[in-house]
């Protein structure tokens, strides 16, 4: 399957890291456990987000719910700290509880002093709900899944209807496993800017490609099978190199939400549109002493606004024609974009 | 002029008011006072949000701050209760205090009661800057003029270089005020939703007309004539008679974002995008007693997020081509979007 | 043992309610799963917020974090729509994982439709780090631990040492379980609201009995026995019948802080100090409807501020001295306050 | 007069810094104007935070609205970028439009640039409503009341009766400005925090006496002569010298609210209880680049914590000792606590 820039769509004017992944940020890696069976359509999906002992070194942290009609754990801490120290899990709605322990499981074999001789430790686990592919009720995905994803996590990001992206749907179609990434260039040197999407939102008729409002063309199309109640959901990482306080890491994920609304999103009520946000410039150390923070000026953001809702709006696209059609529960399936898209470039 | 509609652009599927105005919404009024002289080239807005006296019976309210370089007042309180009791005036950025402070004088005349037998009153006043073609230094603006303003309220909005609209720059060319509106039918009635923005955002080569990437096109029409650093700001009034909670309504403006965001803005770090919403539906006593409000179906926010993503867009794109062409401070001019827009539709 | 009130404390002027426990709030019940044996001391405390399918008949909820360096989950989606729709459930902070399936699992028992012709659910759990005291790197809780608490649930409230508290630490001596209510009179009807507490937080040297600083005092008896460093916490869960918005009980659950800062709290940077209220009064139907809310006047809050404060303050006294001392991992003992309250009053 | 500490009352167990007050903090500056004749009685505070241009090399910064009945503007801003680039001005509520236009004077007074070839200025301007005792309709403070306040700014804070404590209502009697601090000792360094209140909130009989709950025994002196309405509020200014980033700025500005609860405060529904801090260590530049942040750990936010927590409750203790009595409208007079102090201690 080709990516959205193989069919000459390219969003925005800045460029792309050298795999136009996540992956382009160093030291992050995604792994991806799929379950594949008649009405069970789910997985999981493991983002590691840099390399050596999170717990112990930290990394600067923010995130935003544009619409919290949604089920990530792990932001109360998340926000109050502004640091990450586990890898990012992203999961179905229901199996949330069980990727939070995972992550336990696997953050307690990592480092022996958590619950020890220091505190806890703070999982983040994010989700989409898959119920239109998955039986949801089923509860089918294990710990054991989530410690595949987070073992067979690496640089190559596999996109589409893998891992937790299996049951997704965007836009009507099949949606899934996203990603993309931007370089900047600043006189103190350059830096990368990756995003990874697990797509599944969107009402068909207001889909925008590129800004071409092709939804309505497409709907037409599949005349009234495309079931159009909108309880879907994003969720949207982002990763960077740029030394940034939380606080600027903050402004910077908001903008992930500019991206998503170019694609035609208008946040559902039944949404949970959240994204969450790291650097792994400058790391914050699990024990106490001062540290000495590189921080950029706020009118570099600019360059890092735009990169991220540029790098949104195309992981989202990458998410929907690298998406294999997935056939689930009640027989339903759900096309690939990338069986329509020649015809509406 | 022409307003966006006439040249056959229409955003979305939604059909507008009688008028496509924020002022189809019952009760709502806007009144401009404009200062034209050289290099002051500033004004005050009013939006009168509904009938009747506003202390004593006030508005549902909410409000987002998409990015806060911005010196909008009165959103502590009105965050805090949910509650709008004033007119809301809109100004250039150094002015904020003067109308803070004629509003007071306008709220103390209107009711005898602030500040003797009963508290004070929360002025809201929101801005942008207009020191591209103002002489903004000067703080021209009297009290005076946002009186008038709010004198000359009235039913039909002008939009364009008018008012608070009258220094503004949108995506390198003329912004000012813009307004647009949707009707929104229900089983269980029909409501309005209108929008009135102050568009002062964007660099030119991001502007996306409806979806359409032609600014780098208009951009080379300028040469390097504009100015692209990002310093502007959005005001968005959201007006509507849907019977909501402020919490309902604070989840509505927010939405104000998406159709921003698909105009091109990403929010510059040196914007100030901010959204103020009221509902006239369910009025809140000053004084004591157990209200009963009715309450819509969070299902049904669905509509009215469409609404305003809608009419947010639709709003800015007429701010632009009502505004007429306005020559300032360092003998700059800001064209307008009319003269330029039948060549890249 | 003695609740605080026998010892002749009594916080505040307003009235309790007829057991001085949350579960004066009609509907609401409580249940306690103990886990006690050797280094494992834990366990899970449910809340049955109110009769009948929640599901399909949501509670008007809030939330509000003092301090974030916690793992409560829930709490994305009860802030976005202001909405609680499950039981709420206590336990240790690694157990949230296991807890958050346990509830779900538990909904889907209750209801049909969930995951399968309408969304998913949305599981609520707080926690509180009882490491001081339990192996909690042994995640010994169970789903079926969490079920027993569900099933146990009876109007008559635990206090101590029990369910969830089993293994907690309040200000170096035993904490746990405490609960307490409070009557409000208003001409348009007699309302109450409850608190219950799990109190894992705070110096002992900073410990104010009803203002009294007796901490030092007590610090002297234990000489240096008592480790001093403070990762704890505290959960604060509010239950209300006056009919109010969410908004409205944002405002009012804030008001746990002051009377958590009474006892000597300054919400330590470890402690994930939040608190969790909901109203029975007004239902909001899952499915779509226009519906009829009753709404207090802002001025009556006054009452409500002044009722929370003075509850959670006493239920946090009452979580003291009705908890037995507990020895747990290293041979660590917690002592009771009941054993010291005599010599201090 | 004397303050708190010279009556034996000493809050918490941390060590003063010299003065005992917010200008213990190198570079701070209070200042007061002070309006006082018949029934107008009010005036405007103003402190300056810091030596040297504040525009150009700004601040961090951070607040916290506890309650939002105020009209505290400038919060946008400096929420969103987390710096402050002005003095701060305090005053009675319907003058915050006065003080603003007059501190976007003194702004431009003191930069060219602003306005000119840079952008705006962002001020910010606090107030409670001195009603009680303040002909507060009459706006009789000017702009040149408030250049007064900022030219008189010196070290030696004086408490009380003065600048826009002149009117203010604490607990039923004199309120105004108080100011306390506290030094900070750490591996790294030593430190100090500094807080001035203007308090104006409370009710008589909720008056905690450093925890004594001694507003009911005040109370009956008084008879019924205290109106016992709880429109007040509290502004709570807190400097530091401590490196912290603005997140870690929030997480400490909050604790005045835990010194703020210790008095008897619920945080009435009237009140306007809203907090400011900044830190003089890491300054940010107006222009462009990476600068180097010092910044502590967040386990050295403790004592931060216990400094702030303790200080506040200090400073509103000293603003009620050392406030004289003063009459205004309506012939009402407010009696100071030094009046009855003795014979409650």
């Amino acid at each position: 399957m080709k990516r959205i820039r193989d069919y000459g769509i390219n969003i925005g004017t800045l460029p792309t890291g050298k795999r136009n992944e996540i992956t382009d940020v160093e030291g992050v890696k995604v792994g991806h456990e799929t379950i594949s069976s008649g009405e069970v359509q789910t997985g999981v999906t493991a983002i590691i987000p840099a390399n050596d002992n999170l717990f112990q070194n930290k990394l600067i942290a923010a995130s935003h719910v544009f619409n919290g009609f949604g089920k990530t754990t792990g932001l109360v801490q998340l926000n109050e700290l502004g640091t990450l120290e586990t890898p990012i899990l992203l999961t179905n709605t229901l199996s949330v509880g069980t990727c939070t322990t995972a992550l336990v499981r696997y953050m307690l074999e990592q480092d022996e002093t958590i619950g020890n001789t220091t505190g806890t430790v703070n999982p983040v686990v994010g989700e989409c709900n898959d119920m239109v592919l998955n039986n949801i009720r089923s509860l089918q995905l294990s710990e054991e899944d989530a410690f595949k994803a987070l073992q067979s996590a690496q640089e190559e990001v596999v996109e589409g209807s893998v891992g937790a992206g299996r049951g997704m749907k965007c836009f009507g179609l099949k949606g899934g496993i996203g990603t993309s990434s931007r370089k900047l260039t600043y006189e103190h040197g350059d830096y990368t800017f990756g995003i990874l999407v697990l797509s599944n939102f969107g009402k068909l008729e207001e889909f925008r490609l590129n800004g071409k409002q092709v939804g309505m063309q497409l709907k037409d199309q599949f005349n009234s099978e495309i079931d159009e109640t909108d309880k879907g959901s994003i969720m949207m990482i982002v990763a960077t190199d740029l030394p940034v306080t939380s606080q600027q890491l903050k402004r910077i994920v908001k903008r992930t939400g500019n991206g998503l609304s170019r694609t035609g999103s208008f946040m559902g009520n039944g949404s949970g549109d959240v994204a969450i946000g790291y650097s792994t410039a400058n790391r914050v150390p699990h024990s106490s002493s001062v540290t000495q923070m590189s921080v950029v000026h706020e009118n570099d953001l600019d360059q890092a606004f735009q990169a991220v809702a540029d790098a949104t709006e195309e992981a989202i696209l990458n998410s929907m024609v690298m998406a294999e059609a997935v056939t689930g529960r009640n027989e339903i399936t759900l096309h690939s974009l990338s069986n329509y898209i020649e015809g509406i470039i």
